[in-house]
């Protein structure tokens, strides 16, 4: 005997790119450039038990949803307000539908020159967003950005820590540190209906990890983890938990004495495989439970 | 004022292989080629708030326990096997680390003819396990495979769903139902202690997965997705709950009408992104709290 | 002072599949999945130094053909054979367009049971074709397989190299010997309008590669390529020309000694970079010469 | 009977980073992060027939020269710099070796505030280069750039193309126009020799790309790739041959119409594949024979 638990389902990947032609102060166009993910749950025992599709509104219409809505809203809207709207359409549209889940990768292009139509990717980072609506516990957002690569070439050591029979690593006053930093923050409940102006909260995110990152003086991935999530509750207005994950990006001091050379911190084989994975979580001490939002 | 919340670190893809040389019942060498993670939690809020890494068994000991760990258990080992003594280490000679939690994916090789050394990677599909050793909830394992594609020309149909103004799709009788298989399931607590044969309860699931979508008339993915649930539960001894995330990969039937042709379901555009994505579980209806083993 | 050099333009990676419904032996669906890219040249110039689309026949109509082509062959087609009517039409029949390349991978599926309709991905290899059709030097056609992994645990040596002062690496009597083959193969310009039997032609080379893989004794990986070369003109009807390119991917036995344990050719870590390239040519010595065929 | 044809060998994907600590002009690190790879020719028969490796310098010290290379040039050094010096000592050291390849990505990083060791990688491109050293032909340079994604979201036409029964794309008088450029140029043969500034090459080649991109109005991406390439060559010194790839990434205007809305060039689809790939050539006019600069 068996019985159905959690689902959900949607359209996932929408490439979406909208532009807002003379939107900007000089009159230049401004660029949106999303991957938009949907997931619908609620009362869907009926698909997974007889096939019946009565209460499941087709990913397609997902689809054809986002790139309405992009032009309903018009203007150059950030991905938290259109993932609250988009999420919202289909819990108040769709009677069996009673929480969606809206993720949204926004990816960041830089003018060229002055036509105000001329752009290049930046590539140094992804933001995103995910949005949960749902009938009963309401909104929630918690936003970040991803594969923001960070390299310190000093003010990292590593050492004291347990040995044992196992132990082949000598300990270092001065190391590499590098990283691919993936962050998310949660922000208040009140922060959906508070007017928050989600581009500026994400650039000053987006500064204090940065900053964070340079100047703290580092003994270990884990104590830059914490700075970098304390700094981002203190710095950035509604944000009360962080979730970072940080890959330690091992970056070697070769042994040139073979060859007659001394390295003195100089050349270094950049590793692939394996590398450290520190995950932590950062919490303001009034942090009200999380709920639905890290689902 | 903030706080340290959850937390945990370790090395992250370890690629190891082992050769079991002449243990094949007919002499030939044995291949187990692994990407291992091992991620570790308990009393680490030092490194963090302090730099201190007093309880931090390093990463790149974690690295050189696994290398030796499989010369220590040698033969040809199930990755579970592997995996729970793996975590049991740590948890058992590390008095901080509380937790333990290893993933490993297993990468398929065939014989070529028969020297008895000489393989070809089948490359069809990952076999996945995550396992959780805590010093107080014991031991728990979630094995799997993802990257298992699979495509049904027929015996597929999608309609009765909602319809507004969003819609466009039309209603289909016959579609081809293509997905790629990501599954889980988790095993019974008894099931590490009680001898599990791990290969074994591998192979029926490939094979259940397999047959069940074949022999599945499909009204939706879902529909699909609950059956392979089931059966895997029904099928494979000791597995209390499954997890699916299916990926619909859309194959879009050719208008050829501009052209002059009739499309009778032959010819067939295999769409990249936006794809559906179906997730769901299936538990057994007296499965165990599932506790800390989807971590 | 400029001027224009080479160019060609085309449609990339049109994503195809091709049922012949119930055309197998036992009445079976058999599939076709590719992935098409086609390229054209001739008199172009116009399109890049005045912007004169005159002669530009345009991807989309490519990509429109590749998909009514399918219809039009119908059954159960060989990519080169697709690939030699798909050149030729716009050659045919677009005066500016002299010469057409074109380039296919097929995937590869597997029945699922008995149903006549289920497949899974085989995942072990790529099939590949790049067809060149030129109004003056005729049809051309070199086919070829990627991405096929194998790996012999013994039966490889390397020693007897030079050595300087940048020599770190130790002679080997044993080593793992693995490598993912890239290898095309060029077959006599007769062999398009003889007949020839692709799908057999392909089935037989992937058949020597393994072989010949898995049989040589090896003390270079260039000694196993020259093998593979020579095998594949030796044994595939109508090839004249082989070319190769395998990485060695090296599986680095992992010192355990600092462990107390012996690794007898047991443990291996194996790497991703950097990796060894050897690439080279096998030629029939009556081979004709290549012309355009390795565009 | 067989022969053997064109052969090299050599290591792939050497990940060597660089720091020159204090060598900015603020006394700043200054950082090289490069992908290396080398591949040798010459009298290399003995491998392939006879296994023998008297000839095959290894590609492990290959790497470690990589290495020890680094070292001894010091400072802040230009990837073609690097690259003719280590092409170069194969082709002096090793009488077999009379040609090297040597080919070496770089990534860029961007200083994080003032700490003068902080650095986020820019991910907007990747530089390249793929330096010649032939015992007889001497040296030859080709530099460039890939991955650089540009888009106008306007002064972009299509039309006038040849029509006929597979045409069923609307000509457009406004489009988006999107690639990623892959450039290639070479330098004239004397460039290495007359101390270019190397770097000095690259910034002013990255500004044309850019410029270039975004003021040609363009009635096909032909005319965009030729304007670039003329662009390259008569404002970057000693260009004499520019290579282009470019990719057509499409942006597709959605059909809103069914949604009851209006969609003025506001919200676009991004597409994946297929997409458009156009390949041409700019040369100078006395641009000398290239030899084997792009092999």
């Amino acid at each position: 005997m068996v019985q159905l638990g959690t689902n959900r389902y949607g359209k996932a990947e929408v490439r979406l790119v909208h532009v807002a032609r003379g939107a900007g102060p000089s009159g230049e166009d401004l660029l949106r450039d999303w991957n938009i993910s949907s997931s619908l749950a609620g009362d869907l025992a009926g698909s997974h038990l007889t096939g019946s599709n009565a209460n499941v509104y087709p990913t397609d219409s997902q689809k054809n949803k986002a790139y309405a809505l992009a032009k309903e809203l018009g203007g150059d809207v950030p991905p938290e307000t259109f993932a609250i709207e988009f999420g919202s359409f289909f819990v108040s549209s769709q009677e069996p539908i009673t929480r969606a889940r809206i993720a949204i990768e926004e990816y960041g292009w830089n003018a060229i020159g002055a036509t105000g139509f001329s752009f290049a990717r930046s590539g140094d980072l992804v933001r995103t967003t995910v949005v949960h609506v749902d009938a009963t516990a309401g909104v929630s957002v918690v936003s970040g950005l991803k594969d923001l690569t960070v390299l310190n070439t000093t003010a990292s050591e590593f050492w004291g820590y347990p040995k044992d029979g196992y132990t082949t690593l000598p300990e270092t006053k001065d190391r590499i540190l590098a990283t691919s930093v993936n962050a998310s923050w949660r922000f208040l409940p009140s922060a959906a209906s508070a007017g928050t102006d989600w581009d500026a909260a994400f650039a000053a995110a987006q500064g204090v990890v940065l900053a964070t990152f340079a100047s703290t003086y580092s003994y270990s991935l884990q104590q830059t983890l914490y700075a970098i999530g304390t700094a981002l509750i203190e710095e950035v207005p509604s944000v009360c938990e962080v979730r970072l994950a940080l890959p330690n990006k091992h970056h070697y001091i070769v042994d040139l004495t073979p060859f007659g050379l001394e390295n003195d911190r100089e050349v270094y084989l950049a590793g692939d495989r394996p590398y450290g994975l520190i995950e932590g979580t950062v919490l303001a001490d009034d942090a009200p439970d999380a709920g639905i939002a890290w689902d």
